[in-house]
C-alpha cells in the first residue's frame, strides 16, 4: 500500500447546504454534485474532496459517533504569507463560516488560524516558514 | 482560497501506537515524527498526513465529540484493480487493523473495502473504473 491519500470524504447533514458553502462561498469548481447525495471536488492533483450525505455515509460506515464537540479532524490550507491568512479568515467569515479563531503565531514556528464549514469542520489556514510547509505548497 | 488541501490532520490517542501501525505495519515514511507528539506522512505531491496526539489537537481546536460510533470520515486509497483492493485489505489485515468490511461491488460500479487505523479512521481501499477514479491515480 503506497502512502497516498486519494479522496478525503467527510459526513455532511446537509448537501445542498455544504454546496452553498464551498461552491457558492468559496467559488469552488464541483468535479461531481448530485443533489442530496455528494459533491465532489478535485483539491490536489490526484486528490478529491467528497462531501457526503450522512445517512449515506451511516448506511455503508456504520452510526458515527455524535455528542458536543468538533470532529477529530482539520484540514489544512497553506498558503506563502501570514497577510494571505488574515485575508481567508476574513473572506470565510464574509460567508459565514464560524466559529473563527483569528490567525496566531504557534510554537512551531507558523500562523495559523481556524475557521470552520457548515458541519463543524475546522479549516486551517496556514503559513509555514518550514520545509514542510515549502513541500505542500504549490 | 484555492480548492486545495495540504494537510490532513487526525487525532490520535497514542503517536506510539499510530506510528507502529503506519511506519512498522504499512511501511510508510515519516516525514517528521516526535515521540508522544506527532507523525506526519507526505502521503500526494503537495499533501501530509498528520497524526496529532489528541491531547495537544483539544488544546488548539477544542474539545472532541465523542462517543460510540465511528468518526465523520474517510480516507480513500484508491488502485487500479478490484485484486489490488483484496490484497491491501489482507495486508491490512496482517498488521493488525481492524474492524475490517471486505472489498465488494457498489451501486456506482466500483469494488472497495475498509479497514481502520488503531483510533478507528476508516481507510476505505478503493477501485474505481470512472472517470474520476482515473483523476485520483498516480
Amino acid at each position: 500500500m503506497d502512502q497516498r491519500i486519494s479522496f478525503v470524504t467527510l459526513a455532511v447533514g446537509d448537501v445542498a447546504r455544504t454546496h452553498a458553502f464551498y461552491v457558492g462561498g468559496l467559488g469552488w469548481v464541483p468535479s461531481t454534485y448530485v443533489e442530496g447525495e455528494v459533491l465532489m471536488i478535485q483539491v490536489g492533483p490526484r486528490l478529491m474532496l467528497s462531501l457526503w450525505d450522512r445517512a449515506a455515509f451511516e448506511a455503508e460506515v456504520g452510526p458515527i459517533a455524535s455528542g458536543d464537540g468538533v470532529p477529530p479532524i482539520t484540514l489544512a490550507h497553506n498558503v506563502a504569507t501570514r497577510e494571505e491568512v488574515d485575508g481567508i479568515l476574513l473572506r470565510a467569515e464574509e460567508i459565514g463560516a464560524g466559529p473563527l479563531s483569528g490567525g496566531q503565531e504557534r510554537d512551531w514556528g507558523g500562523y495559523t488560524g481556524y475557521f470552520a464549514d457548515p458541519d463543524g469542520y475546522r479549516w486551517e489556514i496556514a503559513y509555514n516558514p518550514g520545509p514542510i510547509g515549502e513541500v505542500v505548497l504549490p
